[in-house]
Formats: C-alpha cells, sequence, structure tokens
C-alpha cells in the first residue's frame, strides 16, 4: 500500500497535478496525528494489522482520554493496558461498548463482527500468575485469535501438566505464564512441537528479584524454540502469540 | 503404590473389566482436583508425605478460602504460609482447629494426634530473624517434627553460641536463620557434624539488597556440608529440615 | 503417535500378547538409548520434528563422538553446534556428507531431498554479528526452512534497512541478530506485522557486559510482538524461526 | 576574574595596605556563606555561569527555604528541581516572580529581560517521558536558551521522526528523553551531525530496572558523539544542553 | 571428647599435677599444626567426622605437598579437590594409594576396610554437567555412602527422566547437578519425598552469567525441601549427600 | 581480664573451692543473659569498651522496651540506633535521661561525668546527607569522643573545602559521608595524612541505586588509606572513627 | 541536500525524464553500497560531517581490508579504531599515507590541508588511562579539532590540577578520562562553565567492576553539566567533543 | 608548612622580592614534577607522611622505570606495588637497595635506618589468601610499622583463631583478609575492641563474583568499627593499618 500511495503520488507530480513543492511537503508527512502530548499513529493499523495500543501506566487520566477519543474517531477495535477502574470509567463514557478486563487490567473494544481464529493456548504455573495470564489472553482475543487456557499446572505436581497433553497438542502456539523460579516453559517446551512463548512474572520474593530469577531461566531454557517476552509483558506475549497464530490460520489479511 | 495402581489398572485391562480406550483415559487423569484457578493436587501426600501447601501472596481472599475448603475435604494437616490476619479468619470459619501463628504469618492445622520426632534446631544471629525463624518452627512442627529454638546468638558476641555447643551437638539437622553478614552458617558449619540448612533473611540494610550479602555469605560458605534456601524462604528450610530429621528419627512413613 | 502406540501395547495385553509386568516395563523405557554419559533422546524426531541437536561446548571430543554415532544409526539429519575444525573433522569420518560450516560454528547433515519451504529473513545491525546470524542460518535452513538475510544494516544509517522495506515485507519471520545498543529489533519491530526474533550478541565494550545492555533493550523493545532469545543463542532462533515459518508454509508433517 | 582578584590582593600586600596574616586568611577564605547546614557557593554565578541550584530532594523545607532565602539576596535567577508544590508556596512567599512548573517539578525565578538564544531541541519517545522532558526544558530556557520540543516520536512509529527531520536538522544541540528500550537516540544520532544528549528515564516495568535497561542501550549506541546523563536526570540534560547551545549561539558572557 | 579432655586436664590441676599456669597454656591451645602458611585442624576428624579437606585452587603445588604430609600423618582418608594431574603426581609419590578421580578433579585416599552405606543418587541434566556430578559422588564416596547415578536426563526430554522414577524412589538423598536454565531440582523435587540438594554449574552461555541464571532457578525452586549449594561445588553437595545419608544408614560414628 | 578471671577459676579448683564439673560449667557459661528472644552480650562492655548497643530497625517496640531496661540494670551509657519518636517516648520512660536525638534518629543515655577526648571530624558532601553524619557524630560522642563537623562541602564547589584545610589538618581522624558520586573521601583522603573513614549514603536517584554508586566509589578511591562503611552505616562509621581517635588521644581505658 | 537531490528527482520525474517507477526505486535506494557483509553508508559523510568509521574488534582483517578498500574509493578521511598492528599493515598497504597510532590503536587518513580549530583538552586522571585519552585524541584530530591534554592529574594530588586550572579555563570543551574511583570529572566539572565529557576507563580492580564503578561515579557527579561516554569510548569521547568544539570555532562546514 | 611558604612568599612580595606576577605564577605551580605520561607529585610525602606509590597495572615498564627514576632523585623510600619480575629487575638495576617481595608483588626500598612501631596483626581465612596479606605487611613494614601475622586461622575451625586470642588483644590494629564467604571479620571484630580493617579477597568460585561476596558480607558486619577496603587492595589495607598504628605509637612526625 505503502508502494501504491507512493506510485500515485508521483504519478499525480508527472501530471502536473502536484507540484514539487507539494510532493515533498507530503513525502515528509506521513499520517499522524499531533495532540502535542502524543503524535497518534493513525498509519500502524495499515502497517502491522492492529491501531496503536494505549499503555496507561505514567498517562494522566486526561492524556489517554484524549488518545483514546482520537483513536475513536478512526478504528473499530481499541485496547487500552495497564488500566485503571477510573480509566476505564472514562472510556466507558466514550464508547459504551468499552469493557474492562478487571484481572487483565485492560479497557478493550472488540470488533464484534470479527470470527475468532485458530488456537492459541496459555498456560500458567501458579495461581498467582493469572492476571498476566488473562493480559496476554485478552490481548490476543482483542486482535482476534481463538484462546484457551490452563491454569495452575507448576512443575510441582507435573502430573497435572503431562495428564493434559492433547491440550498442548492442539494449539498452534502456546505462551507459558510463570514466575518463581520459571521453570515450566522448558518442561512445555520439551513436550511439543509448536511455538512456545515464554512470561515471567514478577510473582516470587527473594531472590526472585521481581521476576528476574524467572526471566533469566526462560532465557537459558534447555529447550529449544522458546522466546522470551519481558517480565509481566502479557500484552506482548498476547501480540507476538496472536501474530503466529494467524499464519497456522491461513488469515488473508495479515499484510 | 503408584506401581500398585497401575498393576491393578492393567490386570483390570487384561481381564476386559476395563476397554483400552478407559485404560488411556485413566492414565491420562492423575488425581487432581480442577477449581478453574488452581488443580489441586490431591496426590501429593502420599507422593511426598505432606498435602500441598497455601502460599498466600500473590492469592485472593476468595481463591484462597477456596482451595482450603477443597483441601480441607480430603486431609488431615493443612498449612497456609504468608496469611494475614484476615486470612485467618477465613480458614478459622472453615476448621475451628485453625491456629494462626502470628510471628510466622503461617495458618495451620495440625494432626493432633501426631507425636512429634527426632530433632531440629532452628538458631537465628538476631532478634529481627525471629519471624522467618518461626515459619522454619511452625512448618516442621505442623510436618510432625520436635522443634527446639536459640534466638540472637550472632558471632558479635560468639561466647553465646559457644556457650551452648551442647545443644548444638543434640540436634539431627540444624537451620540457622540470619541477615545481614549472614556468617553465623559458616561458624555454626564448623562446629558439628550434622546436616546444617541456611536461611538468609531480608533484615539488614545498603549493601545488604534485601537479603543478597547474606544470601551469598551463605553459598560461598568455608564450612561444608551447608546447604543454603531462598531468601526469607522459612517454609522451605523447615520442610527441608524435617525431611532430614524424618530419616534419622526412623519414621517408617516417609515413603 | 504415542496414543497409538500406547492404544497398541493395551491391546496386546488385552490379548494376553504381553504380561501386565512386561506392559509395565515398556510404558516406563520410552526410546531413549543410555550411553553412560548421554542419554540419548531418539523419541525426539517424532515428539518435536526434528531429532536431538548435539550441543558440542562443554564435551569432550570423545564424547561428541560417540553421540553423534549414536544417532547417525537413527536419523536423516544431524546438528553439531559450536563445533570446533577438530569435531568437524571427527563427525566428516563418521559420514562424509557432514558439512562445517566455519562462520556458523555447526556441522550438519542435511536430508538433500528435502524441498526449503517459506521465507525466514535473518538481519544484522553490524559486521561482528554475522557468526551469529549464521547459526540462525544453517539451523533454519537444516530444519527445513528457506532463509534469507540482510547484514549491517543498523540504524547509524537507517536508510540502509528503510531502503530494503520490500525484503523485510515478504519475510514470513524475521529474526534480528545485533550487540552493543541492540536497537534494531525495536525499528524492525516497527515496520512490519509479522513475528519477530530478536537475538542478542555478545559484541560491544564496556558497558555492554558481553550482550547484557542489549538483551535488556530487546527485552524492553517498545514494538510489540518481539520475542527474545538469549545472548548469542543463534541455534535457538533459527529454532523458533522454523517453526513458525513452517506455520505459514503449512508444512503438513509439523505434527 | 579569580586572578584579577589574586592580583588586586597581591597588589595590597606589596604596598603595605594588607599584612602578610591578613593576605593568607583572605586566600583561604572564598566567597561562600555558610548556613550550618549548607555552604552557600555565591562564587558560583562567576565560575560557572550560573548560581547554585537547590536540589529539593532530601532537605527539608526549613533548609529549603533558607538556602533559597540567602540566594534571592545575592543573585537574579533561581533554580530548585524536585520540587514539591509545599515548596513552590514556600518560595513564591520569599519572591513573587517565582513560578512552579509543575510537571518538570522545578521552582524557577527567571531574569526576564534576558534574551534566549540558539535552539535546543527536545524529544521524547513516550508521553510518559513528558516530565523529564519538561524539567530539560525549563532548566535550559531558566539559563537562557531557547528551547522547542518534539514529543512522543518513538521509533515503534518511526514515520513520526522521520517526517519531522527538518526540526532535528535545525537544532544546535538535541536531547533525547527516552525510557524502556531508550533506542531513540541512537536512532536520532544517526541522523544529525549535532551533538546528541541522552537522557534515559525510570518509565517502564519488568527488566527496565527503573531506566537501567535504557541507560545501557545509550551508553552502548553505534552512533557516535552521543552523550549520556543519569537516569531522569533532566536537569543536567538541560544545563549541558545550555552550555553546548550557548557556544554555537556565540554568547560572550560564558566565561 | 571435648569435655573428656577438659575433665582430665581440670583433674590434674586439681591434684597438683599441672600448674594454672599451664593449664590456661593448655586450655588456649587446641590442636592443631602451624605450618606457617597454613593451620591444620587436626581436631575436625572428630569434631566433623572427616579430617581437613584441601582445597587446592589459589595454593602453591609446594604447599599443598606440605599439607598432604602432615595431614598423611595423623588420619586415614585424604581429599584434594580441584587438584590438577600435577598436584596427583606429587601427592601419589607420598602415599601410593592416593588415587586422581580426572573427571572430578580430585586425589583421594580412602580407607579401603570402610563399608559404603546408604545410597546417594547423584542426577545430572546434560552431558557437560557431569565434571561436577563426579566431584559429588567421589566425595561422598570416600567419605563412606554409596553412590548411584543417572546422567543427562534434562527436561528437554523429560520421558528419560520420568521413565527412571523408580530409582529416584529408591535414594535416601538425590544430588541433582545442572547448568544453563537449572529446572531440573524443580522437576525433581515435585516428584520425590527425600531430601534433594541442588547444584547449579557454570555450563551454558550468555544471560546464563557463569551458573547464576541456574543458581537463581534452584533458590526460587517452587518444590520444597530443596537446598542449594554454590556454583560449582560437587565437593559440598557431596558433603551435606553423606551427612543426611548416613542419619538413615544409621552409622552410629557420626559425632 | 578474661585470663585473670581464668587464672582466679583454676586457683579456685586446685584449692577444691570449686569441683571440676562446677569449673566445666563456669567455664561453659560466660556472662550473657537470655530474654528469650535476646540474648544480651553484657560481657561486651568489658571486651570492648562499650556495651551492647541496640539496632531498632526489626525488631518490636516491646522487645526493645525489654532489652533497653535489661541493658540498663548493668552500664551506665545506652545506644539506640534507628530508632523512632515511639521508641524514644519508651526509654524516656525507662530513665529520664535518655536523650533522642531526632536527625541521628538515636536515643543515648550518656555518661556526663566522661571527658570528651581527641577530635573526630565528620564531613558532608550535601545537607541531604547530615542525618548520617548525625549518627556518626551522636554515635562518636556518646562513646566519648569530641566530635566537630563541616557540612555541605562537596567538590562542586572545592573552595568550600580548601578553605577549611587547617580544619581538616587538625582532625585525628576524618569521617567523610556523601551520597550521590561519593567523590569527597577521595578529594579528602588526598589532602590529609590521618586516617579516613567513607560513609556512602542512599542520597541520590537513578543510577545511583540507594547508594551503590557512592559506595563503589569510596572502595576504588584513589587516595590511600581510606576505610569504607556500608551504605547509610553512621552507627558503624562513628564507631570505628571513635576507636581510632582513642588510640591518639592515649585514653589508657581502651583494653 | 537531501531536499536538493529529492527536488531534483522529483523535477526529472515531472519533465518525464524519469518514469515512475524508476524514481520509486531510487528513492528507496539512497547511496550505500554493499559488500555482502558489510553495507557501507557513503551517504553519512554528508549527513553527519565524517564518513563511516570502522570498528574493528570483531571484524575479520579481510573484512576490514575490503571495507577500508571501498571507502578509500569515496572518502578523504579514514578512521578504523581498536586496530592492530596487523590491520594496520594491511591499510597501510592500501594507502601510504595511513598512520598508526599505537597507543590509540587507531590507524588514520588525515586530510593533511584541513587546519584543525578550536580547542578540545584531554585529562587523565592516571597514566594507566592514557592510551583511552589518545583514542580522544587521534579521533578528534583526525575530524579537524585541535587537541591538547593534560595527564595524570588525579585528584589523589589535587594542587597539580588546580594549578593548571588557567589551562582547563582556555578549553572550548574538556574531555575528562579517568578509571578506578573515575571522580575526577565531577572536580573539573565544578571548576569551569564549558561543557565536560567524562569517560571511564576499564582500569582497575576489585570492585571497579571493569569500569563500572568509574561510570556510575561519573552519572551520579554532582557537578552539573557533564555528559558521559560508555566505559573506554575514547572513540565516542573524541567524536562529540569535536562535534561540540566546531560549534564554537564557528566552522560553517558543519551541515 | 604549607602556610610557612606561603607567608614567605608572601614576605617576598611585601619587600618587593618577588613581582605580583611572579607571586600568581609561584601560587599557582605547586611543586609537581611533569614527565608528560605522568605528574609526580614530590609534595606528598610532606602532605601525607609518605611519597607517591607506583601502582604498576596498566604502565609500561618505560613509564614504570621513568617514574622510579624521578622518585629516586627525591625520596629516601620507594614502594611499586603490583610489580612483575621484570619490573623488579628494571628498578634493581636504578638502586641496589631495592627488594622484590613476590608474594606481595612490591619492590620496595626501605629506609633501613627507621626503626619500626608499634603492631600490627595481619590475619588471613585461608592459605590462598596470603599474597593479599603479603602486599598489607609489606606496605605497613615500609611505611615503618611492626607487622605481625597469623595466617589460616578461618572460622571452620574457629578454635584455631580463639586459641590465639591473646594475640589479638596486643595489636593496635588488626587487618583481617579473606576471600570466598569473608566471615572472619565479623568474628575477630567481635573478640577486639581496636579497629580492624577488612580486606575481601578474589579468593573463591562459582558465586563469590571475584571477591563481591566477601567484600559484602564485610559490608554488612554487624560487629561495629570494621572498616572495609577494595577486593584484594592490600596496599589500601597496609597503607590505613600504618596511619592508625602509628597514632597510637605516638610518632611525632606524622603531620
Amino acid at each position: 500500500m505503502n508502494q501504491e500511495r507512493l506510485e500515485r503520488l508521483l504519478s499525480r507530480v508527472r501530471v502536473g497535478a502536484l507540484t514539487v513543492a507539494e510532493a515533498v511537503d507530503q513525502l515528509r508527512s506521513l499520517p499522524y496525528e499531533d495532540l502535542g502530548f502524543a503524535s497518534l499513529d493513525h498509519h500502524r493499523s495499515i502497517r502491522q494489522g492492529f491501531p496503536e495500543v494505549i499503555f496507561c501506566e505514567g498517562k494522566t487520566p486526561t492524556q489517554i482520554h484524549a488518545i483514546a477519543k482520537a483513536l475513536r474517531k478512526q478504528h473499530r477495535p481499541l485496547l487500552a493496558t495497564r488500566a485503571t477502574p477510573q480509566i476505564a470509567r472514562l472510556i466507558k463514557r466514550l464508547d459504551r461498548r468499552a469493557v474492562f478486563h478487571r484481572d487483565a487490567r485492560i479497557v478493550a473494544i472488540r470488533d464484534v463482527r470479527q470470527r475468532l481464529i485458530g488456537r492459541v493456548l496459555v498456560i500458567t504455573a501458579g495461581t498467582s500468575d493469572i492476571p498476566v495470564a488473562e493480559e496476554v489472553k485478552v490481548t490476543a482475543e482483542v486482535m482476534g485469535s481463538r484462546v484457551e487456557h490452563l491454569y495452575d499446572v507448576g512443575v510441582a505436581g507435573i502430573h497435572r501438566l503431562l495428564g493434559r497433553r492433547d491440550r498442548l497438542a492442539h494449539a498452534n502456539v502456546i505462551v507459558v505464564v510463570a514466575g518463581m523460579d520459571g521453570v515450566l516453559p522448558s518442561v512445555v517446551g520439551g513436550l511439543v512441537s509448536c511455538p512456545v512463548i515464554a512470561v515471567p512474572t514478577s510473582r516470587g520474593y527473594g531472590a526472585s528479584f521481581g521476576g528476574l530469577a524467572a526471566l533469566l531461566t526462560m532465557l537459558n531454557s534447555c529447550a529449544a524454540g522458546v522466546g522470551v517476552m519481558n517480565i509481566d509483558n502479557g500484552f506482548g506475549g498476547g501480540c507476538l502469540a496472536h501474530r503466529i497464530n494467524q499464519m497456522k490460520a491461513g488469515s488473508g489479511t495479515v499484510r
């Protein structure tokens, strides 16, 4: 599309419909919108298949409200991560279809006509890893993936995992969420042939150093083919899982 | 027992009491219970001599309550660590015998008919290490070990320790709990011949880095035969101490 | 297939062709081979689509030779990573088709009848990142992926990357290899919609801390959907890239 | 000036207007003022072109008030960084011209007759980096530089930056403020020929370690000629930018 | 024994066989031998059940030779760890019964009349962890434990481990040696009820940081009752395993 | 004294005034007092010239009260560090002479008849380092040293320090307290010949990492003869300064 | 100039001298040259005032030779940093004017007709910091700056620095190179008003952690306006110093 | 003396024996000597009681030779630390009295007429800590202190230390040198009342991180009054010990 647009522009220069100076200007200004404190990237949904996402941490409610408003004018789906109940209320006032996923800390507006495709499986080692897993799940779902989950199947009782090997076998991509020792992705990675995404969580204490121990375990995983996300980065895990999942699902609209 | 059960199952296949498909199903589903957010491992007390323990941090009161309820249906003893007074009240409502050990932050239901065996000695370097030491103590006691303690005998006044060498000599296993410089396990390890477990605490300031300094001291201990636990991991220390202690005590029920 | 085999075994129990004791034994001993110092996992190619890989670092030439010999009896392709010229000579003596990829430090025996599928793109920020990129490339190729590369396109001269956006657009998955500041995956991740795998390298000096700086940059990438590998882990990157690539390519043999 | 003053003093010794003992005393006591808890350096504006700045963190309101009072007696401009609204109120009571820049957390009294010179450009990667960028901006402005800004132009949508290359080209010095992966200075540094100052921010989560990831990225930047400040040190960035800017601007009053 | 000796000494004071001054002197000088550069602790075998061990790293061959010579005069067994072939030759010249365990880097003189007791099981995740495992094994054997091993059973092919669960079940204590991600102790710890000792190795690369990743994984293990040793500390692991093993074995000579 | 007491004891054994068993008992039990949660070391003032100090952090008010009460029965001076106003009130109720030094967070009872000796100089780099410096000062004073101070003389205005070189020259020992870059001890260490003690403070932000940067600067100081204390350890600095100061001062009561 | 070229291209489209397709192609391919392993950025000297620099570490001699050859065809000056004598010989064979600066480890070809401008001052704390300082010096000189130096003036003898304050006062920009405690930039930064660039070196031992201590000191410097480079990054320091220096010097050719 | 010299200078100005310009020049140039690569600080022996010391690491033999030569012209004693045998030979050629202390890696020329004073005690935990201890010892001796030692008395056999308490009691200052867990200073610090200097060594492995573990232990020591040096910094420890020792010894020549 970029190329298309460029060709169109150059053709207009050729036929004199556009002066050289105007063309220089247009070539420089790709479609973004300036809010003063934020430069919205309306071009992103064309480039990457999903509009810009609002990462709420570190932004004021006023800023988030303004960004959400500007985004709503242009795109169907909306995703605001690390949101508080207060932010959820603000966005719901903008658009009644907005849903607050409390565990995932996400406010989302899904395109309800969109059919969920493929199969992403989200696994957690423990109960306290669930909030991050929910961030994975909601993210991938809003982007268009079908997501299943399997919670609290850490290796302390490995039969819980081994007893559900059929569910591992049917996924296109598996996202393993684990804190403390972070060993679950290594075990899962040894059992399956699909891509595995490991998301360390900050759950733990002492020498877990806020998730660093789990992160290092995952980076050093003996199981081949495990890609690692930042600590507690459920959004990133969900986004990557969706991108991989839709390849399998054969969605023709990716690029 | 696992083997027994397997043999029984296969025998039933052999005699036609079980179809192949049923056998495959049963082989896959070992005994766990799915609460949606937690997969309880009821099999654990058979496999490891003690039922699953509830680590309360990072779980909601509702989740803890549901887990405790499910566990109570099956097993005698119960151990919930890192518990708050609120959680204690919730569990007490489930079972009146539950006791809240405030210093140890543990809610426990002990099997009162069980005789405490052997001798575990818990030592602290300072007064502020006592809460972690109490977590060690209550854990090992609920599991069935007799536990004694010796608090505030750090090396700044080494005669306090040396004057009680007879008490060191009578223990099956010694758990040394220390923060700040974490030197006590090295000194104790040089005086005794029984296994020594070192538990660093996060007590300290400045370059103690939340217990990291004590942890490193213990890992590098010149005294041979010292095993180290995670920072503030009193539960782990109590559990390992109990396992070692019961070997000496000759408890026939270990496996 | 696991299930198939299990059903066959149980059927044989049923018809009395196998005693219960024999069945228990067979159920316990899955197909691995014990070399004393190594337990070969011949089962892996069925479970994961590629036979066990030899990671040469830390193994003696004698051990590597024995493992390679045992693997050669069973499987077509062979992959030995972090190999030295000496190891290459040893393996070539076992099998003349073995090729030593010097830059990638890999000795490989490819199944030459296998058609390469899909399109993996490997990008490096600098010239000195090439050895790791070659490890990515050879790994993915031996596993069956078509791989292209684009080397030395770091952001210090960003037009080198932007001028090749069409090549980025045609890949199923992109592996970005970068040392020093490790910023390239963030920039690439902002330009494409396919999955991006980031491999930090240990190239750099001073506060790069052997690749830690690049690793942290990649984990914290603002671009969504970037999965990170361990430092210098070209094998892992190639393996994950192949798994993702073959999903798109629709290879029916994955599981 | 120091030399001037020394010559004057020695001349007075020569002509007997000053005894040797008096000269020794004066040589020892350069112009500072002792408040008991703070030694004010009234000499600094002569030595460095700007009076001593009050870093409010870690000082009591009483101490800050006393320092501000003493400084007000001597100098025109005043700069109090990391200020709270409470501190702002205290200083405003001392001098009505004081302005509280809430985002920048700075209380400042500018010399309104001073003409702003040159051009400093402050860029942020995201919206949440703005408070640090504002500290850069207000600092450089109070010191006498003209400052422009460009906010939220991170590389996730690199066209936002590339589309404004003319603004980059017109700056004497660029200050790039970024958290998370901290890649923006590398990209900017590859596009311009003027000095670039990189200020990492503590914005981020997980393995960003309070800005450490961004700091390391910047220190390892492949782009030549990037100087790095401490995490969140907007004041330092503004101060260095002003020093560089005024060189270009040819302000004769620097030394 | 200490008490005995003290009572004898005091009795001699009582009966006048020893002056007060002589008694003071003797009380101060416990039985050690001063070699100038080393203070041999001949008292240790009485206090801890095994004579002082020579840690060869950082000592000159001359020093090691002198220490070995002094120790040989007093005790039966001798253990020199981190030994080189050169040191092995030196000690063999002192005593022909000395054996050099090359993989374990240990020179040892065993008391051949001693019957090996109990059962220690040493497990490694990979082939390259074997040298550390051998240090565990030789140490525990020279001290008097029967030791079995199970090498290369990492979780990448978890059936290799699960297929040998009976061997895990028969051990008094299990030492798990693992580098890279260090996940094996967590899995083993979830399967058994005996004490588990985890020894991280420095095997790995990139973000394994010389074994730090494996160490942190083990310290944060979700499996209860796992004690951790320093990186590559096979001697410590063997020593602690022996102390625990002999408790079960009921050896009456421990204290 | 220890020796004296031992001789007396042995003499009593000799003359039969003490049985051997009684002597063994007394030799084992040196004078400490057991409060259950704390083992008071009443022997310390004889051994080290000052009674045991109460480090309040991590102790409950009840524990502190009990320790203070027990200490008061025996000794003149009392020192409780890291005290809160609440603790101060508790101790004042025990003994009206107790003084709460708010900046230093110390509750102290000085022996008013004691003459302060020698000269300790305490220097800070900034105003926000004063609380730690006051902890140094009050500690050394209560122990018996005369202490002077020089605050806010950091190197940003080095003439403030150089102008007071005579004060540096007259100290027996100098304690330099500094946060942020922690450079002051290096500069002071290059100017004087007396021992210099460096105390890093946690004052700073960003890459100061809670005082780690200052600590490392001080440990690596190019100036010879600088001993370093833990971060914010004003008590330790005051204690060491006093020990050195009293040597010079010739106080005969040290040992 | 970029704009100029773009306008020319568009004008040619307008007048039909260039087809749209050709224009698209040219717009995409900015002037770089592909050597297979390296993408030379010939455009850089126009964009940044100096051609691409060869960082030799991690490149093979063959690669360096090929890059140097390609660069020599286009540009006057050449700079190859971290070069070995072997590399120097290779480049000298390409161009006889190449000079090997052994201390700085740089091979350079200077444009001898270029007049050196302005004044950069390079200072070292110790003698062993000189190699890094020489890298600063040669870099800035080859780029066109006049450079003076002042070596071994660390704060251990601060009069060495203070006695040369006039030399500090005459510089446009000062680069301070220091290892160990890294305090010199703080002291220099407090004395001057020009921009100060701090370059930490890896010189030191123990807790200097390869220059990390010096780096942290510099980042936390209390002196305002100090920009920090990576450890041992003399090239970066020289490059930034030149950029600042030429602003003052008023060189019209910068952009 | 500084003051004296200043007074003399000013008096000469007063009487016209010196022009103002000459005085300004002299005031600026304190007595140092410029060797181009090193600025010798001949003034130091007056200021600090001992001439400048040559730290050989990172200096070329030629540089060391030139510095030694320049120093020899002025001062009696000479101290070159971290010296190699080659450097020793170079200096011996300059002055036949030079002695190479191989263990301490020091080349020294002592003033043989100087009487050694006081008593410094150097203790090591192990045999491999001796080289650092010897650096302490030789340094303090060359500076003028009497030094005794006690080697290999680590806490693994604490009676070796306790049995020599009288030797601890007679020292003016004790330097404790220890690697691995670094616990010895804490134990010694609890036994004595004199100042204790702790020197961590890099001896150890695994999580000792090159001495970091020992360093942290010492910084966090529970024993009051322990000052810590950098890892392996025997010179610093010896220098500080000498400064403290000579205070007690009452040497009148200190300042």
